[in-house]
Order: structure tokens, then C-alpha cells, then sequence
């Protein structure tokens, strides 16, 4: 076992019963404040945790780190260590923050310099993403969208359980949760109309995934098998992969999904480890037809993270209006990965590759709009008395994810945006 | 008129009546060689000149350019200075090198520093690319894969006179002339087969384009105007953009080109900027139907740059197998990058955007096998006596470019890779 991730352990820091950030996740991101640079953190219960300190005053030793490596203005210096040196690293955090440690827990002065309360500082992007990959992994999703667009029996491509589909997205709109946007502008051409116009997206919708971010680069012409991907992937987010339907509908013919998509993309601002997750793994869904083997892999690679997803109207409650979970995927990373680099295609350190929306079997645990209201036929209802077929200015949409499993809970604290009217 | 582009210059270099490397080009470029580190140049004739010397001894004084500008290994810091600032850096580098003046014409130490033979020196990739995006806009290309699929009456999508359809690519695959790659693997499915198999790529295809790069940022939010859009781009490289059209053809519904693309796209080394095409500014196309306003322009905004490409059989003479130009676009760059920024996606320094393959109205200006061997029924000869339908293993495919007009000539120099065999 991970040591970090004993479930034994517990923290002389207070962790309230429902916080995603227990001594058990030890998860890594990026802040400031008013009088901070850009600096590496991890988070425990309500607080932040400046690693750039704890570094600079030897409490990181033996660890081989490059000076300065915290107090950089992304993650990707210290994931580009490798994750034999990221877990140590790891590890030593947890031993800090464990109870019966002292060096911290009594260096009071120390502590108060190191400690910030979350609701203080500011989260930023904890990557520099130079590459982005959308997957389309959830069967129900596909399903579902197939459905509307050509019946239950055509739903899903021929392709489908072939291969991981997936495309290339946007790197520079992906923006970490509270970044401000607006509805995106565009072409949209109604089906009775002889040509298109151009205005404010009128079905601007969420999609829930979680996304990937590697650690570790491929030369170009070599392939990543299922078995080695683990080395690659360094954690996860959750990601509203927003997208404008009516956009999208004109757009993606034959090329894929472009201006529906890039305008913003947002990201909770805590990558959890992979390490962190593995006590959540499960298995994952039987495939058939069988796939080719290039796509074979061994070991359970989904994940049990419970899903959510709110709207709250502007001066509103907010409305929970899907409960999905990370485990409804029909390809898992592993094989992802393997896929996109079978062909020889290099990632890079600081890659983020997305999952697709991820839609659970019930109705409820949809991941977008447009399954939810089934293309805007069956309204939700708001707790505030109004309802939604599709985002509307105003809104803020909170994503919000945590795995938990024998009275241990590790999570990712939330992604949240709110949609500005249209400039 | 821009002063490095006046035809009356002549330089002190030797420059050959067919180099692409005029005095009125100045192209920026990086390169190394066995002593030296990656660091900026420009070239002339058949030499390669090391700006960072320049800089360094005091000849670009004057220019507001932070020290160590040209030692970095790429252009973005530089590109980044923005245009008013690398247009006086390229009117100074013209002077320098102009026939009366003396300053490093004289002075032979420098110069025999300064110099270096073209084949004497490893020319890289001129830029880190942040997002690489891929238009689709030359209208015969798009009639000409349409008419193979669908019928010349449904050739175009119903969009694509409307839309300067695009798609995200992969920025980390993109490399320069002359890296080695191989065949890439992948899915790929009969129309006769039940299911996929898997194997070496069967149909290797390259596309002759155009790629613009960025030098300016847009903020997340904020459209670019078509009359804004020179600000933005620096200057372009040829693309040749492989293409794997078995795996292309099994994956690409619904979400675009992936794998069939991104395991390799060379560039040509040398950034030839915007300033140094606009003598040979062409009128495009007559649009019809109307585009909406946002895509509306002013200027003629097309180039008169002839395009060549030549597959050279392994130990066997080059035939060339088109000769296009990149005047036959339907969409223009303004158009493209307005398009791309109308949902507020911002761009960034360093980007790189394709023009989508070029061809022109014959048969013989058509920009890649799929369209010259119309799917392979028409094989084209080669001088060896050989014939290609597609690209086969040790094959290199050169492509060239140069703008010509009153004895002056301005070119890229070309773009060339040999196909190693599937790993």
C-alpha cells in the first residue's frame, strides 16, 4: 500500500467529517494571495498548505528536489520528476500532516506562515496544459446523444466499441473553477431557415467529465501500452467541458465540434493523484465485442468517484441536477491512452485528456443538459420555482466530485463558473 | 511601403538568381550546430546568420529588444515584441546587410563569426506551438474530397460557405523539415470486414499547406476583427500535414480527424513574416453566398506564393506530382482567425493555424495523393519508372514554396520528410 494513503491515519490538522481533503488525498495545486507569488500547495480540511515553504525550510530534504520547484507557477517542473519521486514527495506531506509528527504540528511560527485558510487565497491553474484531449467515453452518453440524433437502434457508430474516440480540443480556454466568461457568440442556423445568423448561443450547456493530466513524455513514433500508462498519468480533475449545442449542430460537419467548444472549458483547481484514487478503484464493464489487443489491459482502471452537478440562479438556491459517478465508462484511461499513442503520437508533461461526459444508467445521472431535459422536452425544475432546459445567464453551474469508501473520503472540492451575458 | 521590402535593395551576400532568400525576405529561423546552441537567425542567399551575435556585439542597438532575445530556442519571446518592434528588427537586419553599408560587410572577423553555410547548420522547429489548429479552406480540396464521398452535386457541406470550417490539431507532432517519423499504425476497417484490424497505415497521405503563426494575444472573451487580424500573425511556414486516410476513414465520425493526423506534421524551418508576403497580396475569390459581417474584410488579403511538392523514391530521382498555389483559397487568414475568436477563443504566441490542403482548379494543382491518384485509381508516375498511388516506405515528399514578381523572389525554402517504415 501507498503509505499516503493508510487509512489509519489521521491528522493533528481538523478535517470535518465531510471535507474531500483528508489526510488520505494530499492533493496538489497552485494559489496566491495579495502578497504571494504563484506558489505549489496541498490542501487538508479548510486549509492550504504552502509547499514552497515547507521546502525552502528543509522540512522536504532527501527528496532530490529542485530548488525552487514550489515556487513555480504550475505543477509541471515537479510532475516531470517522475512518480517515484512525486509519491515520495507525497508520502512525506501525509507524514508532516500525520498526528503523532511533530516538526510542524509544534513549530507554531512555522505553521502560521505554512497554513492558509482556503477561503483566503486564490486558486490558479495548477498546469500548464500544452496539449488537450476530449474523449467520448461513456456509453450511456453516446447512447443518449445518438438517440436524439438518430433513433435507439443507430445510436451509437459503428466505431464505438472499437476505439476510444476522441478529439483535439482548445489547451489555451481551459481556465481553472471562478474564471469569469461569457455565452459564447456564433453561427447558428435554424432547420427552416435558408441561412444561418449570427448571434449569443441560445443553448449553452455543461458537460461533466473528469480529465487527466500525464506526467511523463513519449518520443514521437513510440506507443504507450495499457500496462504503462499508469507511469503517465499523474492525477485528475473534474471538468465542464462547456459546449453550445446550437453552435455545434452547425458547425461539426465533417470536422468535429470547434467554436462550440473552445470559448472555455473549466477545471477544479486540486489535481488528485492518481496514487490517491487507487483505493477507489473498481472494475469496469465487461467489453464486447471483444477489443483488439492493443486495448487489452489487466487491472481494474475505473475509478468510484461520485459525481454532482448544481445550478444556482443568480440570488437563487442552488438545484442539484444530476448525481453521476466517474465508474459509468465504457473505456477506461488506460486504454485511452494507449490508443492515442498507438500511431506514435508524443504526449507531454501537463497534457490534460478528458474523459467525455460522463452519464450514469438513470435519467438522474445524466451529465449535460441536453440528455437532462432530453433536448430541451422535459424542463428542470429550480428549487427558486423556475426551470431550465438550458443554461441561462446568471447561472453558475458547481461541479463537485469525491470518492469514499470504508470511512475514508478523498475529493476534489468543486468546479464552479458563472455565465456572463454575452458581450 | 515596409523599407526591408524595397525591390531597388540589393545585399553585399552573394544571393543566386533562384534562392528563395532575398534581401527583401529576411525570414527569421532557429538553428544550432555541433558548438553552438539553439539561437535566432535569418537567412540570405545560401547563408544562415546568427542574430544573438548581432544583438550581442551591439548592431540591433536601438530596437528596445531585451538581451537575449535571439539565444532562446524559439522565436515566441521575439514574435512576442509585436509587430512595430520585429518589423524595425527585420528593416535593420535588411540594412545591415545591403550593399552600402558597411557596418558587418567590412568588418571580417564578425562576419566569419556572424555567417554559416545553410548546410552547415541544424535548422529547428522556429517556435513553440501552444494550439495548433487546422482550417479546411481551399473550395476545390473540399469539392474534391466531397465529390470521392458524396456526389459532386452534395460535394460542399451545406456550411462551408458560410463557415471557415476548422478543426483543433496536435500542437506537440508538429516538427520541423527533415525530422525522422515512420509509418504510423492504427485501426483501420474494410468495407468487407466485420470487424477493425490493426496494422501499419495502408493509405499514407501528405497535404500541402500553409501555416500562419501567432505573435499576439487576445484575452479570453474578446473577438478579433478581420481588420485586426494582421496585428496577429507574424509570418508562415509550409505544412505538410500526413495523413493516414485508412485509419482517417474508420475513426473520423463523429468527432473529426485524430490519429489519422497527429503522429506527424512538418514545417518548413524559416518563418517568412507577413510584411515580407505583402507585395504579393492578391484579390481572392469572389464570396457568394454573402458572408455574414464578421467575416466581412477590406483588403485583398490573398498570396501569390507558387506551391510544388516532390515524392523522391528511395535512391531514385524527385518527380513532382503538384504545383499549386496558395492564392487558391476561399477563405482568407483575416476571415480565419475573426472566425476563430467570435466565441472569445483566445489565441496565443506561437500558435500555429493551417490553411487546410490547397488545391488548385487542375488536376495537376491538387494538394495531396488522395485528390492527384483520385483514391488511388489514378497512379501517378515516377521518373524511376515507378508508380505511387500513395506515399510508400523511403519516400520523401519535398514541398517548396517562393512569391515571385518583377525579379524579385521571396520564398520558404521546403519542407521535406522521408518515411521510415512502421515500427
Amino acid at each position: 500500500m501507498i503509505k499516503a494513503n493508510d487509512p489509519s491515519r489521521k491528522s493533528w490538522v481538523h478535517v470535518p467529517a465531510d471535507s474531500d481533503f483528508s489526510i488520505q488525498n494530499i492533493p496538489f495545486g497552485i494559489f496566491k494571495t495579495s502578497d504571494l507569488n504563484p506558489r505549489a500547495a496541498t490542501a487538508i480540511g479548510d486549509k492550504v498548505v504552502d509547499l514552497s515553504i515547507l521546502h525552502e525550510v528543509g522540512l522536504l530534504e532527501g527528496l532530490d528536489l529542485p530548488s525552487g520547484i514550489f515556487s513555480k507557477p504550475n505543477l509541471n517542473d515537479f510532475m516531470e520528476l517522475g512518480k517515484a519521486t512525486t509519491r515520495r514527495v507525497r508520502d512525506r506531506i501525509s507524514d508532516l500532516l500525520e498526528e503523532n509528527n511533530a516538526e510542524l504540528r509544534d513549530n507554531d511560527k512555522l505553521r502560521s506562515t505554512v497554513f492558509h485558510d482556503m477561503e483566503s487565497v486564490e486558486m490558479l491553474m495548477p498546469v500548464s496544459v500544452p496539449n488537450y484531449t476530449d474523449f467520448y467515453s461513456s456509453e450511456q452518453h453516446a447512447f443518449n446523444v445518438g438517440t436524439m440524433f438518430r433513433g435507439p437502434e443507430n445510436a451509437l457508430m459503428p466505431n464505438w466499441k472499437h476505439i476510444p474516440v476522441g478529439y483535439h480540443g482548445r489547451a489555451s480556454s481551459i481556465v481553472v473553477s471562478g474564471t469569469p466568461f461569457h455565452r459564447p457568440k456564433g453561427q447558428t442556423k435554424a432547420d427552416d431557415a435558408d441561412v444561418p445568423s449570427f448571434g449569443p448561443c441560445r443553448l449553452l450547456d455543461f458537460e461533466l467529465e473528469m480529465a487527466y493530466i500525464t506526467c511523463k513524455e513519449n518520443p514521437l513514433g513510440d506507443a504507450v501500452s495499457t500496462s504503462e500508462a499508469e507511469d503517465y498519468i499523474f492525477g485528475f480533475v473534474i471538468l465542464n467541458d462547456w459546449s453550445a449545442r446550437d453552435i455545434q449542430k452547425w458547425e461539426y460537419v465533417p470536422l468535429g465540434p470547434f467554436l462550440a467548444k473552445n470559448f472555455a472549458s473549466h477545471v477544479s483547481p486540486w489535481i488528485v493523484t492518481m496514487d490517491a484514487l487507487e483505493p477507489f478503484m473498481v472494475e469496469g464493464p465487461n467489453q464486447s465485442p471483444e477489443v483488439l489487443p492493443y486495448l487489452r489491459y489487466e487491472k481494474a482502471t475505473h475509478f468510484d468517484v461520485s459525481l454532482e452537478v448544481g445550478i444556482q440562479p443568480e440570488g437563487a438556491e442552488e438545484t442539484v441536477v444530476s448525481n453521476s459517478n466517474f465508474k459509468h465508462m465504457y473505456w477506461n484511461v488506460r486504454q485511452q491512452l494507449a490508443h492515442h499513442t498507438v500511431n506514435g503520437c508524443n504526449m507531454q508533461v501537463g497534457d490534460m485528456y478528458g474523459s467525455g461526459t460522463i452519464s450514469g444508467p438513470e435519467e438522474s445521472a445524466y451529465g449535460s443538459m441536453l440528455e437532462l431535459s432530453w433536448r430541451g422536452t422535459k424542463p428542470l425544475p429550480m428549487t427558486d420555482g423556475s426551470e431550465r432546459k438550458f443554461i441561462l445567464d446568471g447561472d453558475t453551474v458547481i461541479m463537485r466530485g469525491h470518492a469514499e469508501k470504508d470511512g475514508i473520503r478523498v475529493g476534489f472540492g468543486e468546479v464552479k463558473a458563472k455565465v456572463l451575458p454575452a458581450k
